[in-house]
């Protein structure tokens, strides 16, 4: 079974990370949560890294605010797939900084990076790499987005 | 064989993706090079990406730049994972409008973006993805991000 | 009779929107009111654009924040003039985004962008612009523009 | 026959507004153009925008660079549609001044703001308004249209 | 005796201005107050601006928030010096629009701006302005500067 | 007579801060030109800022790039006008943080603030400040703008 | 013993600059806390400046916001290594001022610059410092990174 | 003796970092040179960083440009005091990415920032940090300082 682990640097987080847990649980994936700081558990960040292939994961979303290295650092230790959920945290500049700290990644080491506080999309990109050789998920995603526009559609007719 | 489709809205933005296809070409991975333009081919756009699945195509790359519709709207038709690529056009503000009309999707809909002008990085995602399934894939970005390091190694002894 | 449409990408834009919808009717022209989602109803966005004139339409207003690709999108399929609203979305980077997005169109492909949450100016100009061949509209502008001052005058003496 | 005036506050940014005049030739509209500086011809500006509508003119487009008031000072004195080009002067900051100079209108009184350095765009924004009521440029928007889908297919194929 | 024009584009920008009228009233300045805008009542600009030397102004201080033209177009329409005060207004871009467009003028046309909402500021430098040949005044900065240290001298004693 | 002081942090400002000193000269209003550096000489800015008055300074123009805090350190110490210059220098972010280091001043400690570079505005602004008690200046501004006009029109004959 | 010295521009930054109070307090670093104005206190600066080495401190940390030039300037004057911490003021353009005007300082004179807010990491830079010659100061700092991440761990088990 | 050790992600900031070797060995510091990869050599940072306080260096200097997490990594791996250097590398988005990710670190784990491409300030930093304890070095300082005063004047007399 395909798993995918959404890990973030602090509890703080959690509120703005939860939304990639429930939509991936939504598709009937597998997540592992886990608190890696990269700033506080470099140690742990680099276990994790190294043995997340070993332990199944398939992709892994890092939420991290501020300069956030989380998601880049993950990157740099695995070859799996990572994708980076900027949080705007308290004192951030607008979110700027968990922007630029997340996507602009040197050539080499990508992190796929989805919106401010995107984690809801972080989870259905996971979905959707899934899907790329996984049928059951990849039908579940096309569900999805029919869900999305008939739900848009309905909303029209109560203008 | 895994397939990844690499378009750009406009054949100026064609030396920033030539970087992901040639990567892709160096991970051994099958890749399809079109001109679809948000703005200016709509029609083709639906037909691309409503078709990219039965294509065979596995994963889309798509670059823009300015007001950069091209990603977002491949990723709204079509429920592969889709990769976007700011490039930086002559006019642009910097780069800010292509990297901010890619990154802020809203929620259901994620575009996996990569740095400003960071095309050679949205090849090794693609290669990362289809690697999730694929070990042969796997094993070649493994070794990949070896030689990184064996490269940054031999110049600091250089120095 | 001239007619606007006002479209947007989810009812959650409907208090800004709003403004435009009362503005043209207090300029007595014919509005529709239309949820149109560029990532969730591509199908919609199509079937809307390239009927607009054959319904009647003259201008289309259209709203939306973050990524904001429904101006852009429509003006690509419909050669009638579209006036885009940056919205300024919940997590939108303090409305950069929306504004982005909307104002920078490749060469081709304009779209008249107004200020951030600026709908009510969107529905003034959309009647300036039918107001180019609509006398009864233009002496209707005319007349609101002596309205503003004279509140401003009135205002001053308050001081 | 229409009429569209293309001002601009100074000789210097010619060179980036004659895309506007250039393609307003293309669809056969009557240009008219002068230099109108808000800052040092402050009078001719009011005569310009308050005669503009008797001297035939349908809309303005008004190119200014920096702290850009042109267009905005000419939306207060005409009720006739005005379009902004926000020109990128030497010394401007990155062309963020002219953007938000003619973008940020207050409510009451819009300018139809277009791309940094987008005088192609203006032009094709005059035509589309003045299409509004005008077959014959309406016929010639929709070719426009239609001739860049035929070269982005053509340009594809050289790929 | 020395006069000051307080001048703002709406009464409410006047929470704001209010601190450079209260400010020159300290300093014994004659204060004239008035709301002119540059958008809406652009023929009372033109009288005001026009008269202000005749009418005693020896300095004008103009208040504007978003697309703030009033401070450069009296600048423009008249040879006394102008403050400008960017003030942040509801939809204000982070108040960016304000200072860009007060601060930007180009060669030519200068307006003295201060910090965005920086009335207070702005009614010192008037008094400043004058104190250049009014020792009353100039007096009355040097003694107000001491007030400041003191001030502060005390508040440290307190911690 | 009257005096203005032009000073600067370093030698390589001089180009942009020349503009000053140019057009100050123009006017017939005497110059001095110093170096000034808030961060290599202070004890140089607090005997230049302490004395100016007493050397019969009228006014004071002070350029500087990055983070500048010259004008603002001389507002701190003198009860003069102090128009702040922010230059553009190599390594700057964009000019951005001069013109914010200039500014932004907290209340009771104004500087009068130009546009990036606005070295030849400083200059005007000064005179503009001498012109309020001085005829003859306040006639040379006049006649100085008058001259604005004519160029302009001039060049609008030449299209 | 050691001594660090916490000064600030007012007594509205206290509540921000009490978190690097606290931490040296944690480390038993001796403390000195004044208030000390760049722009309203100039002698004071110069006297604290240039007597701190004398008074026994061995690292100055110093906080302002807005146009924040007290770090700047004590780096100017004293050869002791001086940390910044901008502060976010109410009316500050989100903090981008207090960051530029800190962190921007011409080479020659350098500022060790923190996080928008970031006090308590300014008190732990210090303690840094000090550890490079006091070997309990620097077992403090290795207890201290230990107990953050034994926090992240425990919180961790809490998910 | 004391000992600095300069590193950087790639031999590509070289140039910008050179600064900083050559102002330390200016100061008679010893300085050790490498490159380190926190995206392309991860264990070598842990290496390097773990091992710095034992292998005798006092402060570590790192720049890296782009999302730049070098700074970052060695501050979260040792308890030495880490300088960080924005680096302006191609594509990087005017220098905002660099700084933004070096600067805006967590509370508990500080990079002391310097201006970006700041290699300079961050070796007299580096000396200006090991003069607390270092009497030689600190005397040079305080020397250093005194020629940026003499070049200063120097300069103002050849104006």
């Amino acid at each position: 079974m395909n798993k995918v682990a959404v890990i973030m640097g602090s509890t703080s987080d959690l509120p703005v990370m939860q939304d990639a847990i429930d939509i991936l649980k939504e598709f009937n994936i597998e997540v592992v949560v886990d608190i890696v700081s990269a700033h506080r558990t470099p140690e742990k960040l680099f276990d994790f890294s190294k043995n997340a292939r070993a332990n199944g994961i398939d992709v892994i979303i890092a939420g991290a605010g501020g300069a956030a290295h989380l998601p880049g650092m993950v990157a740099s230790l695995s070859p799996l797939p990572v994708i980076g959920v900027p949080v705007k945290s308290s004192n951030s500049i607008d979110g700027w900084d968990s922007v630029l700290s997340i996507l602009q990644m040197p050539g080499g080491v990508p992190v796929a990076t989805v919106a401010l506080n995107g984690a809801k999309n972080a989870g259905i990109l996971a979905a959707q790499i899934i899907g790329v050789s996984n049928e059951t998920v990849y039908n579940a995603i096309v569900e999805y987005k029919e869900g999305l526009k008939t739900k848009v559609i309905a909303s029209s007719k109560n203008l």
